[in-house]
């Protein structure tokens, strides 16, 4: 059986930009793969140290989307990341097999720090968060990894670290590979729907907050009357639509002639998304409501999480000559 | 009590510059302090990483050395850095309060690179070894850190993390003072004693070896015949008849009149110093017989080391807020 590794930040609740991209297909997935699911909580800390309380209150909140969205832990092993010593291991001993020039060319470390305007103030945390990133994937070998369009060098690296590591001191780790997801846009039209960006609707969103953040989502700015020809290719309402809405087709071709008013048309999306949602959001306040069982996922991922990483650091530091049990035994 | 943190990489067996640039020293120490000893394999590994057999096959000599020169496992707890997880925990967070520019800006980092030619291919864990150390010293809580001069900016480096980890989170770690040695001049003259530089005296070195390099070593090139006038001051021999022979003076005063012959001079040498590295040779041997005992010191540094940085490490994580025991129990 093959192994995946996803994962998330806990910095907030996850939104459906996160379901639609990622946690939907893990709940497929974890039917044919042993699927590890990792909250990087570390991860989060490189930019947000100064705010822990943030990380902390989060790992439940994403626990509960989680198996809110079905994640079942006797297929998949939900694992906090802090718990595992064997990534901060892993990532001290990979961070001698990438240069730093190596780092400061990976796009995707580029882009983010160009977004978060670090400046001067980068921290080296934050820097090396590709090398530990490649130490939470390779702890646990992974086969594949899903993630973002935009995380794809981030994969190439954890490669380029395994063949070294297997080059200069043998065959321990496997080479994953990356499956890409698909992406949603924020209500505001941004390609990426984020928290920080304000453009996100969550899954825990109620129907009230669903309905309230649809209704004022970007439509179509050049349409002053009802009847006017509507734009549905730029409208974020009818870039909704063609996920919730089965008949979608043809509310395109109305909106089109301009026979579709805007509001109807985002009634209809919110029933729809709301009547998608419905089920997973009573599964996570009944899950709100049995805290006690959460928790348990929670010390059961860590344990068998420690049980996997522990076994592949400890091939690693046999391979790397420091494990000493021909000294020490 | 206060707590002493020292150590070594464990590249090759020490040499009389260890011995009393810092060595000799912890031996006085232990007596006072609670005492640390960290074989730094991990931090070797930084820029050995593609020749672990020698960290490996050091670990035993570097021990052997300590035990040698008088450190007491009674009072001085000797540990294997890679065997703690507590390090390499609090390199990953200490990483987030130290931005790129700050390590690039530490004259000791920038002093190293250039002596070790890295150029474009630095990897990023030497990069990252200041972190790496503060978190080596601040895992044990350490008062006191024995250091040669250029380590100095290290100590500071160190200083600024606990502060800032502290107004961050709370008050966990000690800001550790630097307690500077005394350096020796290698057999070149070279300011450093370097097994790399080729110009050491390990202090397990045969009256032999000890004889062989003393004999070649840098004494005064301007001096043609034995009575010549000599100058002392520039002379490798008479700077170490300084350390190993009390009537060093009258020495140096026949050298200047030109009444003293550098043969007879370094055979004088040579009877002092291995006269003074005899019992440490002669017990090195010893312990190199019973290498059950010296095995047996290290499991059970392990063991201690393990105890007293888990428990801060613990500490840390409560104030960082990830250690959620408030959640898991």
């Amino acid at each position: 059986m093959k192994t995946i590794l996803t994962g998330d930040r806990p910095t907030g609740p996850l939104h459906i930009g996160h379901y639609f991209g990622s946690l939907k297909e893990r709940v497929a997935l974890q039917e044919q793969y042993r699927t590890f699911i990792l909250i990087a909580d570390a991860q989060a800390l490189t930019d947000n140290f100064e705010n822990p309380q943030k990380v902390h209150d989060n790992i439940i909140e994403v626990t509960l989307d989680y198996l809110a969205a079905g994640i079942d832990p006797e297929k998949a092993t939900i694992v906090i990341q802090s718990k595992m010593p064997a990534i901060a291991d892993l990532t001290i001993f990979f961070m001698n097999l990438v240069t730093v020039a190596r780092v400061g060319r990976n796009p995707t470390v580029k882009e983010e720090i160009k977004q978060k305007g670090f400046g001067e103030s980068l921290p080296f945390g934050f820097y090396a968060y590709p090398v530990s990133q490649a130490a939470d994937i390779l702890a646990f070998n992974a086969d594949l990894v899903p993630v973002g369009e935009d995380q794809v060098p981030m994969i190439e690296m954890t490669r380029e670290i395994a063949r070294d590591f297997n080059r200069i001191y043998g065959p321990v780790f496997v080479e994953p590979e990356a499956k890409v997801g698909g992406r949603i846009k924020g209500l505001d039209g941004n390609s990426k729907m984020s928290k920080s960006l304000n453009n996100a609707i969550d899954i825990k969103d109620s129907a009230e907050e669903t309905a309230k953040k649809i209704m004022s989502a970007y439509t179509d700015p050049t349409r002053a009357r009802k009847d006017d020809p509507g734009h549905p290719d730029g409208c974020m309402v009818y870039a909704y639509h063609q996920i919730f809405t089965p008949g979608h087709a043809a509310i395109k071709e109305e909106c089109l002639k301009g026979g579709r008013g805007c509001v109807v048309c985002k009634k209809e999306l919110i029933a729809n998304m709301n009547g998608y949602f419905a089920p997973i959001r009573q599964k996570r306040i009944e899950l709100g409501n049995d805290l006690g069982y959460v928790k348990d996922v929670l010390r059961k991922g860590i344990i068998k999480g420690q049980e996997v990483s522990g076994e592949i650091l400890d091939r690693a530091k046999i391979a790397m000559k420091i494990d000493y049990r021909d000294i020490l035994g």
